[in-house]
């Protein structure tokens, strides 16, 4: 078994990593080799019997990506990607990572007759947007407000396409927000969801910008990757004529995360939590979707948090190993 | 009024130049400009006070749309496009002149600062596809099931995404299947929607190749040229937050149709029409919604054929002319 992924360096794909080699296994066959492709060289993690490639490159260039199809990988995940605040400000960057080089990949491994080999790629609940249904299902329509969730669309598009044809075994996750993230604060608009329980658990200030009311639809870092390893063992003869639909995440209000927060951390660590509206932070995350009926992915094995305390606890016990 | 037009010597094109030209205006407008392009030069119709200009070139190539950019339309209708058996048999072809054309004239917009363009793109009832629910409406997803399709959700998401930047004043219209086409079978898997209505009134044969349960969604060609007309003056305050949706069609099965010609033209011409299943005109037809609630399109002002009848007689009427 050969895995190759793409943004190997980053936040999903480190963990992904460390979790295939500590499974040692994918649908039953152990994992032999394993690409990481970045920008920057992803970190080399030895362990006996994987042959390890680490390779920093820009997929967007020119046939960067022959490296990863030569080796005609068995599994290949796609994470490599702009994010949405990067993507809205620079339309080119955006339009050439995330949909040109998604587009390159089919293409290459069209070229390579790589045709059995499983494609995974990350979408997002940013390709949702505009006038919605108070609750989404698979056949609810992707009207993306921000031209990342319109790249990842479009990238959906063609890997369905791709797959339809037998040019490649693709399927798309489009991902939750994913609470509670480690590290520190950044710039996405969903910062806030993690800073306001992961810096009271850490015994720091958080801001939250938006109304308590305000949901959120969720999905803990450990359980995304759980949905990643799930995506490689779907067979292909399961997946519809669709292959791109929502994970099950976890409908949660800030309230109720501020409630869980109290729970496990004490009145001490919700006092942490400073309220100060931010109208432009409230407009992004509002325009969120929060409630979605995921009958394909529940269908397909796919599986959300079990609540929102577990999530938390998930967190505790990851920072306290 | 400057109105530029690519696919202007394809079949709506060319109804959609000579309508322009009837009308005199656009938008309460006086058209003084058409630029007219196709891969084989437009045929020049010369109106007093109209400057016309006909240009062969392929949208494909690189710089193509240079000559009509520069000339700064107010209008652009984007018409040009590889139909749906030629961009199934052709992947390459169908990706560069569905998709990449269109993302070129979008960036073309965008360089040349056409912001206030408004730009009109015609996509197609086999973006959709898959499982469908009974009735469509204006949130239903896109999971085409050919490649034509796909690139023209594609383009649909890529006008939707320069607009909302406004970077052009974009508007897609996805066209029902047009009845009655005058001219000759073709090789459409649709062909015979027109095929078993025209040719018993030309006093000819013609194949039905689906049960006559079979329902359809469509569009007389006045009617389409109406639509695309009308979205050039729908104001841009009127549109939403997402700039693609079905015309209003007519749900009409073939029985239905069948019934019309021979109430129009006797039983003997119904006779001319020999029922010969085919399962591939079938499983392809049959996979196209027919049921639409058009809310969208009908508060902009689009609107339906009234009845099949009216649609037969409207053909009658062009033909004797
Ligand atoms: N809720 C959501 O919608 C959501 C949440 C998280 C992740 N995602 C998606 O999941 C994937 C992984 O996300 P993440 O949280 O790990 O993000 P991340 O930013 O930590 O990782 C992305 C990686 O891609 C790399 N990359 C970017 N451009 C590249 C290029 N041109 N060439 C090579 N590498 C490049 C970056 O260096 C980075 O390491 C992304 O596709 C992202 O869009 C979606
Ligand atoms: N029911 C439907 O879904 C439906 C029905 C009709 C038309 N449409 C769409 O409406 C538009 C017009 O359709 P039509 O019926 O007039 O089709 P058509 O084939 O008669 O016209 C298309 C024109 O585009 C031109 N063209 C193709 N490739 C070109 C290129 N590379 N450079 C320049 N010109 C090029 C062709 O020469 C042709 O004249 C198309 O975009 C089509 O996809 C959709």
């Amino acid at each position: 078994m050969h895995i190759a992924i793409t943004g190997a360096a980053g936040f999903l794909g480190q963990r992904l990593v460390h979790q295939l080699l500590e499974r040692g296994e994918l649908n039953g066959q152990a994992i032999r080799q394993l690409t990481l492709i970045d920008q920057a060289e992803p970190p080399a993690i030895e362990r006996e019997g994987v042959e390890l490639r680490c390779l920093a490159l820009d997929i967007s260039e020119p046939g960067a990506l022959e490296p990863l199809l030569e080796a005609r990988p068995d599994v290949i995940y796609h994470l490599a990607a702009v994010v949405s605040s990067a993507a809205e400000a620079d339309l080119d960057l955006g339009m050439r990572v995330n949909f040109d080089a998604t587009r390159a990949l089919l293409e290459g491994c069209r070229a390579h007759g790589l045709s059995g080999t499983r494609l995974v790629m990350a979408s997002s609940v940013a390709a949702y947007g505009g006038e919605l249904p108070e609750v989404l299902d698979d056949m609810t329509a992707l009207h993306p407000q921000n031209s990342y969730g319109a790249q990842k669309a479009m990238g959906e598009l063609l890997v369905n396409d791709y797959s339809r044809r037998g040019l490649v075994d693709g399927l798309v996750l489009r991902l939750p927000t994913i609470v509670i993230r480690p590290g520190r604060p950044n710039a996405a608009a969903s910062s806030f969801a993690s800073s306001i329980l992961r810096e009271p658990l850490n015994g720091e200030q958080a801001i939250c910008p938006v109304p308590t009311e305000l949901e959120l639809f969720v999905m803990s870092p450990a359980r995304v990757v759980e949905a990643l390893v799930h995506g490689a063992e779907v067979p292909a003869s399961a997946l519809g004529d669709f292959r791109a639909f929502m994970l099950p995440g976890l409908t949660v209000s800030v309230a109720e995360m501020l409630d869980t927060l109290r729970e496990v951390a004490g009145e001490s660590a919700l006092a942490r939590v400073r309220h100060e509206p931010d109208a432009r932070i409230e407009a992004i995350v509002g325009s969120w979707p929060a409630r979605f009926s995921n009958e394909r992915a529940r269908q397909l094995g796919f599986r959300s948090d079990r609540n929102f305390g577990d999530i938390v606890q998930a967190f505790l016990s990851e920072v306290s190993r």
